[in-house]
């Protein structure tokens, strides 16, 4: 038995897990939000008990000393060389990480490498990194990567038709995120489906972001999201894409920096922008059963942007065998699930079973037995992950 | 019968071909190139003869003069006064015009207040118009949209995620160009296949631009440009949709403008910009013959990218009765047709008769017997349609 931490060290939250391996028993949840803001929250969530409180969390070093401490405090292990392993969710690892890594100087440099392409998550990414380096030396670290999954993309898919020496210059490619989300969700369908019954997937990863994929015998051929998180299906606050000389003009226009334009497609964007009601599907379902027609366009507009990113990849995959919703919405809005297979029907023959469809937040097959495609409903789980590969490398070190 | 003029102005060239009407019987063609330039070309094309001559165009004026002398001279008409129209192409109508619309001095502003939007294109159109005006006052003039075909889409499809107030404020949206080509291609196929067979058709227009339009009941439902000719597939010099953040990214990595940035999209990018041999296809195939790795890349970058679109209007039309191919490309190119309906075959079981495929700029149905999807190749006319346009509004003026 090993125990192993899962943390996903953000810009002002850190969240972690502490699993019992190789049972994958979850001992302890904890998130830490608001650091290096005036009042701290801190969530920690046993089998059978959560613990909320508000406190100062000045840094992430901070954060994390209070974790280590709690997990000793409430007995969740006895001491802190109990922990044989942490798992470090790393946004980008570039060209370069296909697989989750042991954490070496060279790795470290690596990830410091690539601030430049994930400016806003790679260095808290390295930070908590650090942090439990200097707190636990001796402990195993393994970093795992968001785009890691996509790596297996072919050029002919993650080249952009922009001049080559821009790629050979500064690697602007398609990296694709969310990776560790789609390798979860669609080994969990190939399982469930057995290897032969799910050649072809679609992932519909749908949450504040979202991305979906194209996943051919568990590699991945193609993904929407893109050089940044930015590119794909319209989101919460980002616009996916949209014409690209649509920057400049607009800079233009308004007087605002490119920069300031791309912020603008990354916060203000998308159901948000179109809705100028909220980046939250939930109250944009309630704004259009309010009668709210921006509200119902921002909807309709996101339903046909997946409807149709799902018929290109069907393409490109050649047919599909099961198309898979998950993360926030993917998850909980029966409704947008509804909307965006109903989207789909006539071109494909894929159908829901309305009563399995209004299901929340379980592991479903929604689909209606007459349906040429598959569907399920498969809730994330990234951290698993995170701690799976963790113990794995772990037990190989 | 009438004397119909389509004439094309563009920024340094002038087409024109004039059509004996209702018959659609093509009396001559001129084309005049390199306006501006130290020296000009003519090429005037009669039913049975070809004159070519080098000769200083200093401007569009003096073409148009030399083109209504060489009329008469060469005894296509016996005096001016037997043109009854003009027909213009105007690259951008914006929201306002859905078909083409006798000249008026309302129809000349909104032209103009367009340039913003076309700059490259609009005043150059303007300009044929204006001279022609000046030397041919009482002849009927008529505006042709390359815009216009596509404004029956919803907001659903023309509608961009971001903030609103952008579309309210600039007209920021999906406008789409190629229409006319659009337009008469998906015409031609009503009138083959009888309207019933042909209710949902995709259009790909593959030039040295290009754009793919989906198309329900003869109406326009989506098409592959956007708020600017940039937007959409892969072209000869184009980019397409790439990440928008990519072009804030190159503008600071390069030290340029995003003006400057959204100009290599237009003129470095594509086919030219992967392959670094040319931004044609038949160059490109030549390269690729050569073994050459980079053209080989460009052209499967473009196949993917045709074939992705197809996939999504198949899912956005909800099936797909015909797909059609026409321009430089998709008229000449039996090895790029046969790539991308290869790309899809697995998907959609749409297959070609590789024979009739071969065959090169006939109007032919070039899909297998037991095909799920006809194919055809149908050569553009974008001339017959603006003199068909504009007979028409001469006829009831």
């Amino acid at each position: 038995m090993s125990i192993i931490m899962s943390l996903n060290s953000g810009s002002s939250s850190c969240k972690a897990q502490l699993y019992q391996m190789p049972e994958e028993k979850v001992l302890c949840s904890a998130l830490f939000e608001r650091i290096g803001q005036s009042v701290g929250n801190i969530t920690f969530e046993l089998e059978n008990a959560k613990h909320t409180d508000e406190v100062l969390l000045p840094n992430h070093k901070v954060a994390i000393e209070i974790l280590l401490k709690l997990l000793v405090e409430h007995g969740v292990i006895s001491s802190l060389d109990d922990i044989s392993g942490i798992g470090h969710r790393i946004v980008h690892g570039g060209e370069k990480y296909k697989h989750s890594a042991l954490f070496t100087a060279e790795v470290e440099a690596d990830i410091e490498a690539l601030i430049d392409l994930a400016p806003l998550h790679n260095p808290a990414n390295l930070l908590g990194y650090r942090v439990m380096k200097e707190l636990l030396p001796n402990v195993t670290q393994v970093a795992v990567f968001d785009t890691a999954f996509h790596q297996s993309m072919e050029p002919v898919s993650f080249m952009y038709p922009i001049p080559i020496e821009y790629y050979q210059k500064y690697r602007i490619r398609k990296y694709g995120f969310h990776g560790t989300s789609h390798l979860y969700v669609t080994s969990r369908a190939r399982s469930i489906l057995g290897e032969d019954q799910s050649r072809r997937l679609i992932c519909c990863h749908l949450g504040n972001g979202g991305s979906l994929s194209a996943v051919k015998d568990g590699e991945c051929v193609n993904t929407s999201m893109g050089f940044t998180p930015l590119a794909g299906i319209m989101m919460g606050t980002r616009s996916g894409d949209i014409d690209p000389s649509i920057m400049a003009y607009l800079a233009e226009k308004e007087e605002l920096s490119a920069v300031k334009i791309t912020d603008i497609c990354n916060k203000k964007s998308g159901i948000l922008g179109i809705s100028q009601v909220s980046s939250d599907m939930r109250d944009i379902e309630e704004a259009i059963n309010q009668g709210n027609k921006q509200a119902e366009l921002a909807r309709a507009m996101y339903v046909q942007r997946v409807g149709m990113t799902i018929g290109s990849y069907i393409a490109q995959l050649g047919g599909c065998d099961a198309i898979l919703f998950t993360a926030g919405i993917g998850e909980n809005s029966s409704i947008v699930r509804k909307l965006i297979i109903d989207s789909i029907t006539d071109a494909f023959g894929v159908t829901l079973d309305d009563k399995k469809n209004s299901l929340r937040k379980q592991e479903i097959e929604i689909s209606s037995v007459d349906s040429k495609i598959k569907v399920f409903v498969i809730p994330t789980n990234e951290e698993l992950v995170i701690a799976q590969d963790t113990y794995q490398l772990y037990s190989v070190n």
